[in-house]
């Protein structure tokens, strides 16, 4: 299944000084089936210009705005076949609105939104559009976080028990926000952010990731939020309850004042018979551990894997894949669905790609998490 | 200081089958301070007998009962210097009574008793009576919780911010209780376990660790506890946030279903400029993360440890020691502080040996926790 | 420094079922410098034109061959600026010799040739024409390989004393090259893998790794090898001694029936006051010991790497890197000497690139090997 | 099988600032089948008297000279059972010869005697005797080393392929022998310690090792032994290739100038389906690898475990052994068959218990190795 050609992607976002940016465009471009034409890379045209260069397109599409880029792409017989959103939380909507409206499939750093309200219309807007969206949940491209979501879902380990995930950061030990420093800047500000601090950076990976692999809904949660660097506006730290669907249960915890964490992405399920735990730190390694059987440590790329996942990799086993690579198979999933949607497939979104809805449901543990530390209580999900 | 011979020692509990009694004998004579030399192993005096003969101690001094121990003992001019209780629970306090009373010190497992008001009172007749007294919280007693103690305590890494302390265990993910499985048993019931099922069996080692290693007490509690188990009686999981005195918060673990872990006790504390990680199947590497320098391992036996953690173990650097030598880094302390007070000392005890202060807090936390989850809020402690 | 544009690459080898090609691909392109434009994908003209089309290439740029593909290339205006070659050994110098003759830079995956006499033309060849070349021994190109030969080449570890580097993989415990596995095939067979099997593989990686880090080189070497796998011709199991320009000593092991091991590469370099350890498989993490203090793990993309070395990561700390981005450093080195030299610069290609010299140790590395085994005894390199 | 008491015990050497005494102390009693009762802890009477206080043993029964012990002990009704001998090397035959001539048992810490021809005549001695003789070849006392050798011998890897070995300390990085530190004094010096410098204090373990997981014996050997700190007289580092009786071949590596490195014990074992990975600082974890399958760990005193190596544990799974456990597996199979030859069983000393041969073997390995460094190239063992 293909066009022949390269799918083509238009940035909104990724100017200088942007993390997340350029890692779209690698991620985006490293299966081979993407590439990045044309951009809206700052809100300053000048410095949109100056990424153009950088990323080598054509200078005429380097545009000034999201908006400018949509409406000139959208005339070209080699226009964009879709945008990336890699900005700030709060233009999410606005960029992805104007896409949709013109028609354009969306994939989009997360979190989709800055609040709630702006996430259920998001969906409103992308299922009467019936147009493909997909959502850079990173940690479910992980090969090996796919394996253990196969293993769980084939019942290997009995039922769900119980589930415990966490993300540890220890970046915003110190009031970095006020030192101009960029990255810490928006996201200590409830304007550009929404919100949530750590539980809309972080949390909401913690959060799609254990929903993800244990294939189970949270159904109730109570939560305690913290704001420990001393003028701090957004939370920093929570420690969270989670019910699941099942009737089983667990913990969520989510910090970016673990001094001494660097992006510690854990996550541990619990069946009756046994339980997987992987750390995105050491990501190729899927520890699986069973009540009577010795240990085992699942190799990331062996032929022992589930089918379909094992073709997920690149490498042979043994050549370590990354957060690019784990980015990449989203990227690659979200090409392969909108080559078939441009063939006339309805619902060609597979299921492992995070969508829309994980975007809502994302977007409602922020305000979930936010309402149970204020009644300090259990709420429903 | 010593008393040119060692010390004598009478254990109540211990007989065929007992995992723990075994464990103290080994621990208690591994430094050459202690030895065995009497016992009331089994409440059956046949049994008591047979476990004398395997301990090779005089035939004479393996006893029917405690109180025949106690009596026997001190009224011989060799007679026992303390006591060792290793029995369930809520043999605790008869046990340790009977001693006091007969003015016998007391080592004793954990948890002190088997309900808090039993606790009080044991506070008191200990403090009454000055006799030294000791509780194995053996975790506290490896060499590099020590060290991760003395770290914090100095400052070197700021305020404490946050804590983590978990305890997972999956030996009781099936309902082994009913199958005739003797430890399971005692612990599934609440005549001889107490209350409390994992929060009082490991519960209360992770509440003491928290508490020890930090050098800060728990000041609030809220906890949720299940019994995920068909059929038993009493909690195999608990997950609860805890306050802590400087105002830093936290988390605590416990289970018993988390099948695939055998014995997974590890503390994380986070100050200002980095963190502590240990885990005591890993227990001769103490983890040291910093803000911004390298990670650290900082391994047992090492000349660069503190002075005083330094001369706790017997080996070099690089050569293992385990839960064992962790018990009796306890016996020696104990040892040690009844030397001391047998030559006239007042309070000879270290405040690095777990006593009955530790011992009233364990039993505290296993009501709190059962208060909470009852209330599902937060509970002053 | 920059074209205003992506270098073009033209690739020969990377058809289907080939590991490698698509390999370089990504990684040519990772960093947004290189893309590949033409090919000569397969000695089957169908094949190679089938690869051109999944690769997104212009057909017309798809080439039966390479000379074809050079012939082509440099009289078009938009002409590969360099030739990557990803073939079996035997042909990487009648493909290097085609390319410099034809005055097109060449980045070569490694071995360099298929014996050490063809290495010595190819040395002569390219410093004759002035041109690029590039070898990829992919693990120079993880970024803590590179903070390890800083670490080194600072002195911060004293004088070097001992090595020990090892390669082991176990895919080839069974006789798999005689299944048809195409990958198995090749490197068994003398005409197209030249006399080395473990040793050229991945023997030469250890090799260029050691005196890569260390920064000494090998100065005498004695060996013994193996063919362990009943009916192969070439070794697949190699130890062996090595001495070292300062005098130093130390240990390469290579094997490919090392049943088990995935691709565990290891180097660990002993100096006066501590030693550096690095895997392969865990390559984010740096482990350097030190005689007197706690060990420490420096961790990839940190705040306090080496100036330089902490410029080679895409993503932050706690993001893992992996074999495709250490293969992607390398291809952004050649790019950025291949620009200079195109703007006049004379010796573009940085210390840090492994070159033709390289490729001449390595060739030389299996013919001393090979001399050594079949004397028993050392031999001067 | 009892004798109804415990076995008595007489020390040569460990008195004060001694590392080994103490720890055979511990090891021989932790089992409670062993008391140490008497003593020739020093060549001085005097250190040798406080030694014997410090141990709490009877005055009478701490004596000034081995010949002194033996001669008093052989004549006392309540006479120790076996002498252990933890000396330097110098010592240890004139001390086995004395007790076997006094006919009684004799453990020794290894090597078993000074050179290769002492222990040709202690061999004559023990095996004329028929006296139990026993070598604490500690590493062999590790529960996961008797695993990986029973999971070897039952074939489960298929043959073995390929062995290496490596014990690797940092410790005599500096020429410590000359600063006045007792252990590193008499080991430099070899009119104490016999001709091996690291390859007789480390190096026969790593040699014993490999011969007591593999089941097989070293055929040949190919050295090269350097003397790396200036001014040092014995060798500080080795590098070796190994035939082994089975065809397969490998390498063994000591090295007492790796600086960074504590105690690094470790094997792995390549058969043609899998293999074991063991590091004697990571104990009670076994990695099997294997061809097709998931990697795993086998974790000590888990239910999987083979029959009879469970027994090995005193813990439950998840509480670690370590040094000393080890330790004491040997004393306690020594006990056991001391109890059986007593009550007249020819043979009693199970081969799992390092004895005299595994001694002689020791101290050919010295031999062969400084012979095979002379020649530079291969020794028949």
């Amino acid at each position: 299944m293909s066009l022949g050609r390269k799918l083509r992607m238009g940035m909104v976002g990724g100017g200088k000084g942007a993390f997340i940016g350029p890692v779209h465009r690698i991620a985006a471009e490293l299966d081979g089936k993407i590439e990045l034409v044309a951009g809206a890379f700052s809100q300053s045209p000048e410095r949109s210009r100056e990424a153009g260069i950088a990323f080598h397109i054509d200078p005429a599409r380097a545009y000034p705005s999201y908006q400018a880029m949509i409406d000139a792409e959208r005339n070209r017989a080699d226009g964009i076949d879709f945008v990336v959103i890699t900005t700030p939380n709060h233009l999410h909507l606005p960029i992805a609105r104007a896409a949709i409206t013109a028609d354009i499939p969306v994939m989009s750093d997360k979190p989709a939104t800055a609040t709630y309200e702006e996430a259920l219309e998001l969906e409103t807007l992308v299922k009467k559009s019936g147009l493909p969206y997909g959502l850079t949940h990173t940690y479910a491209g992980y090969q090996l976080v796919r394996e253990a979501r196969a293993i769980l879902a084939a019942g290997a380990l009995g039922s769900i028990r119980k589930v415990a995930v966490e993300y540890l950061q220890g970046w915003l030990s110190t009031p970095l926000e006020g030192t101009g420093h960029k990255q810490a800047e928006w996201r200590a500000d409830p304007a550009r952010s929404g919100k949530g601090g750590s539980i809309g950076d972080i949390g909401t990976h913690a959060f799609h990731l254990v929903e993800y692999v244990s294939g189970l809904k949270v159904t109730a949660i109570n939560a305690t939020l913290r704001r420990v660097v001393p003028g701090r506006v957004l939370d920093d730290d929570c420690n969270a309850f989670l019910r699941m669907s099942n009737g089983s249960a667990g913990s969520l915890a989510c910090s970016q004042i673990a001094a001494g964490e660097i992006n510690e992405v854990r996550i541990r399920i619990y069946g009756e018979k046994g339980s997987i735990d992987w750390r995105q730190q050491d990501p190729n390694r899927l520890v699986v551990k069973w009540l009577d059987k010795p240990e085992e440590i699942h190799h990331a790329s062996s032929g022992y894997l589930t089918a379909g996942v094992r073709a997920l990799s690149r490498t042979p086993a043994g050549h370590p894949e990354g957060y690019l690579e784990a980015f990449a198979v989203l990227y690659s999933e979200f090409a392969d669905a909108l080559i078939a949607w441009k063939q006339g497939e309805k619902n060609p979104v597979p299921a492992t790609l995070p969508g829309i809805e994980a975007g809502v449901r994302g977007m409602r543990f922020i305000e979930r998490v936010i309402e149970s530390d204020q009644k300090q209580a259990w709420v429903e999900f």
